[in-house]
């Protein structure tokens, strides 16, 4: 009795703030697929201690140490989840940093699923989100198209409490929808559809 | 006796690596100016200490002291020359990194002309000054149109030497075109044109 | 007695349909303009009916006449306003088509100042806008920066009547902020201000 | 006896110019198509006689007729493969006209593998492939990461002849490696890799 096979994500955040509302997406995420969804693992993958990109800090062909645990994890992963804010209408350096590490040879992006939410100001984070899939591209990250989850993180009702949880109904609907399309569209890239 | 008055420009790299062709622009950009550009003066910004951005770093409306020493230099400056290589189809982390830090309240980029080049692969980088322009919009840069240098620097004959010192002298004439540009450019926004 | 300069303004709309929303923000930035912006006068520019680009139309260095004269009204503008709609995530043919036309030796955009506004669903054509601006660095065109206008259209309370006229006095007034920058900026770059 | 199911693909060309270096791509395109891919087969599908979309042109929830071939051509295909220039950083009108038309409702495009290719100046047309492939978010169509194809057209040697007949040996390789990925991609997409 074989079961549907299990699909792992990599979640990543690209905040560091303690209250982060993305951040909040994604523990919300890391719940919904627990309570909820059949098949799939959200792993949360922490970037943080990552230093700043500077190729001069391989040797040898070696990556630093914090650096190449990361990228196991990523390799390890089938699909991957960005809770992606938007800073000065782009991604934010953080989340750059580790895709950037994550992207150097060989690539242990290359050929995974891929979704991305943000939560923000006017736009939702959207601006972000496109910058994010264009270098998606290069990683050959295989985004979802739709749904796409764009969170006006600041118009009422609140949709995040204090602490940064994801307390609003309709968007926990909808980022659901996202995860559910995240994991069958890898289930389709892995051919187990 | 007047004189032309003198254009502040400070300079950004988004490379950490020592031998950053990048780098090397900015470095040529720096000569060139002081060798064959009346009333401009550009001044080196270092980025590379900056804390990863963290808003819960800032304390009591204080930025870190790198943060706030950063920031007075940009405020000083009347325009802004980047060398921004492309990671992965976009900014580096450490330039973004940069540049949300002096975004933040009050933001110190507001109101400044701006010019980017960059070295890369294929596209010379030119996927990551679109990604910077768009920043732009909300950082209230002013960014020169034209000309714009995309210097593919891995295509014969060698652009940089073994340092990452520009050598050829075609980009070199096309690099000050830029700062001719910038400088224009940034006469006309101070209303002294 | 001079007076203030005036600044001629053409306005592009990139939407054919009747009751456009575009059509409707345009409409009503010239009766803004008219009422309360002195030294402003804003100019609809008709491109409808221009043929499809192909540059095998013109002839001898000539272009078809419709073309010449669009052309030609662009070319006498100090600057230029752009309604425009979002279509799949990006600019209308419409408005391509004549911004293509135009853009044709000797591009009649260069050097003008230019402002953009948009109605659409959920992101309220931002979209369209970057791609708007990206096109706006070869064509030399200088685009404000603030304000932005995205209208979500279909957000209630109504904000266009059944003729798609802008009836919100909230938009009015951010779109009377666009045009007061873009004039703002039209003098600074014609050295006015 | 199945043998390989045939993938079916739409090929459309965002130039109207006889001598066009993008339609001589795409007729290149479906010449290797015939002789070395095995299961794939390209129809050209004309656009040039669309009308400029307008949705007022729409009467009792039917299309124009032309526009209503047009629709069925894109239904029937497995996958779409696109020849576009980039025009002013962008996409041209006559390519976006044609898929904004396919994308009214229901979009026909929604679910189907791409490819998009490019010749021009010095990017080789890349801008306008980033700008397509946001449209393609919305349009719900999943474009191939990799490879990407960019032709510097006028770089020597020349890469095509006088009537835009693509000559150069090495640029076929590309093209042909472009639609063995497509190939491949439209196959695991319709789950029969």
């Amino acid at each position: 009795m074989a079961g549907k096979p299990i699909i792992k994500v990599a979640a990543l955040c690209g905040s560091l703030r303690k209250g982060s509302y993305n951040r909040g997406l994604l523990r919300s995420a890391i719940e919904i697929s627990k309570e909820s969804i059949d098949g799939m693992q959200i792993e949360y993958v922490e970037v943080s201690h990552l230093p700043m990109i500077n190729t001069d800090l391989e040797v040898d062909g070696k990556y630093p140490s914090a650096v190449e645990e990361f990228r196991q994890k990523i390799l390890r992963a089938d699909s991957v989840f960005f809770a992606s804010p938007e800073y000065n209408y782009s991604v934010s350096p953080v989340l750059k940093n580790a895709i950037d590490w994550a992207s150097r040879p060989p690539n242990v992006w290359a050929g995974k699923a891929a979704a991305v939410v943000s939560a923000g100001g006017d736009l939702g984070g959207g601006r972000a989100q496109y910058h994010l899939r264009q270098s998606g591209v290069y990683l050959d990250l295989h985004f979802i198209n739709k749904p796409e989850l764009m969170v006006r993180a600041f118009q009422p009702p609140a949709k995040f409490d204090q602490e940064g949880n994801l307390i609003d109904p309709q968007v926990k609907e909808n980022l659901k929808k996202v995860l559910l399309a995240l994991h069958d569209f890898s289930l389709r890239l892995v051919g187990r559809a």
